[in-house]
């Protein structure tokens, strides 16, 4: 139930707007379009570069960063701790996507040392958040063969390691913090027939994060804003590549939670 | 003509859609998004790495392997062997899209090294068709400065090293396998005012080639797929940016070659 | 006011029509699906390859040369030197885009030193080519914290060591050359809500400057193209994601620059 935060909610949205916050992502090269495209349209700004060269002064500059390990280049593997590195001691805010973690074995580690890096909020479908906490390493590529429920322990255990909040996604979103956690039951399965949604929402909760210190509420409102989008572009179409083009307008229009 | 095969094109659409096979994709950085975003309509998945460090592992996992040599990076470089070889020893389709071969010095020779690793299917224009067979070495990056009828010997010969078949793209769209061929009449000039189709089509017919085991039939249904699509999304629209958006929605929605 | 140029302005959207010039992309991987796309809305040929094994012979057979900075990765960095210097000895133009100039260290001293080797036209907001002038390093990615009136005398200095036109975009464009300088006041501020339209605009100015040789002129008429189709794209939405559709539309249907 996310009724219960609909006012703080409603706040990380405004102020998102308000501020615009600069998000660095070092992401798939697959879903760049739309994590771009999908932080401008929520009111927030894209920055990419991933070389070990200019990452780590772009991250200086930004004010959240987004780590997401899809199609992860040679450059990106190189530039990724480093960056996180200058996030922590800026103390600004940084999300772990551990897109298709499990059998791939370089990023499977990486992200698991990642954890140690105390990451302010991990988002992973189910399977990725199993892979992370070394439960299962099922999923083929970015899709999980798990639902949120089976992650439990592993959230825990991820939130235990990584000291921070997880959201799994899934047909039901779990926020989990260390002391709270919530359902989030809003969304279409359409978003999953989209390449991107999932680094989308891990970029969305890095920019909420910057407005708003409660890493909880932030991970609570960036799931409810890409699920109440994805429920106004439903209304509109249920193909595919309209449904793309309804979520941005819609993450654009969102203004309510509820 | 398509319509002799009317029945076993319709049972790959279904198939497609039930198994929803993994396709891994090796492929152009410009095209990633339309192939991921059209696999997905079509009722395919995408993955989407390119290190030699994962490629082959994702290979592995993945239910077909699709090679485009688009924008080819040194990284993807390397992979590409490995990962065809993983496919290969595990009996898993692959299909090969030369993008742009001829004056590029670095994927023309290796297209036609990896003709000797018997790809499932070939699909180019004729330029690329052409210049695979040595026959010619025009064509201006991705266009085609041939047409389809121009580069029958060169497909006989693309199919003699290859064992395999293969498909050449263009206003009429021509498949060719060792005994049989078929011209595929369908589709609209528009399909060539976004990028990125031809990548699509090759990744479609990956996703095919898993479902069906006679890769003529695959080559054939995916070609009737996307160009029927075309020619829905035409009725929709005939400008480039609505079509794009038109044709992944026409991707989920045929259901019949007729 | 370009309505003095505007006879002009018509002649080149043709021209491109007629001609569809083959613009070699060196390009932010974030957005060279926008600019492929637009570049074939427009009537010109995208061609994207940035290794340094191969770039160089993709300049040599393209009509034109697109290098921008954004996503700068290690590859990119080895080929812009060497496909500019092969775009320059077949004479052919070339565009530089220094996305994100300012503090990030290793695209700042380049985009320097890009300027000696002469482009043709320079594409860039406010705070890009403050950057460039080495006046101000502010801009936070590729976002401008300046407006095009205070990069005037910038500009000029780009233009003396560049020898060519500056093109400098925000709410009012500006174009300067040796001699002239013109406004268009044109456009609408959702074009910045929309990943990679300035990279567009750096492809659609090289594209425009194949078919002109008055580089004053090529540039105008590429800045009118983009601001014209995002005033009808506007009359279609204001939505972001469906403003990215109507913006592409647009640019394949602007024919007349009034």
């Amino acid at each position: 139930m996310t009724g219960e935060y609909r006012n703080e909610i409603n706040e990380v949205f405004a102020k998102v707007r308000e501020k615009e916050p600069v998000v660095h992502c070092i992401t798939a090269s697959v879903s760049m379009g739309i994590v771009a495209d999908g932080l401008l349209a929520a009111g927030a700004r894209p920055l990419m570069t991933e070389t070990i060269a200019e990452a780590p002064t772009m991250t200086s500059i930004a004010d959240a960063l987004m780590i997401n390990l899809g199609t992860l280049s040679t450059e990106a593997l190189a530039a990724i701790p480093a960056s996180v590195e200058v996030a922590n001691s800026l103390k600004k805010p940084w999300v772990l996507d551990p897109t298709a973690v499990g059998v791939a074995p370089v990023r499977t580690p990486l992200a698991r040392r990642l954890l140690s890096y105390a990451p302010t909020i991990v988002r992973g479908n189910a399977s990725e958040i199993l892979a992370l906490a070394g439960q299962q390493h099922a999923g083929r590529g970015a899709d999980s063969t798990a639902s949120p429920s089976d992650a439990h322990s592993a959230a825990e255990d991820v939130i235990k390691r990584s000291g921070g909040v997880v959201t799994v996604t899934g047909d039901v979103d779990l926020v989990m913090g260390k002391e709270r956690r919530t359902e989030v039951h809003r969304g279409t399965p359409i978003l999953t027939r989209v390449t991107g949604t999932g680094c989308l929402l891990a970029a969305l909760t890095a920019a909420c994060a910057v407005v708003e210190d409660d890493a909880f509420i932030a991970a609570v409102a960036a799931t409810t804003w890409l699920t109440v989008a994805g429920e106004m572009a439903e209304q509109v179409t249920t193909r595919p590549g309209s449904f793309r083009t309804a979520l941005l307008d819609a993450l654009d229009g969102v203004t309510d939670a509820s």
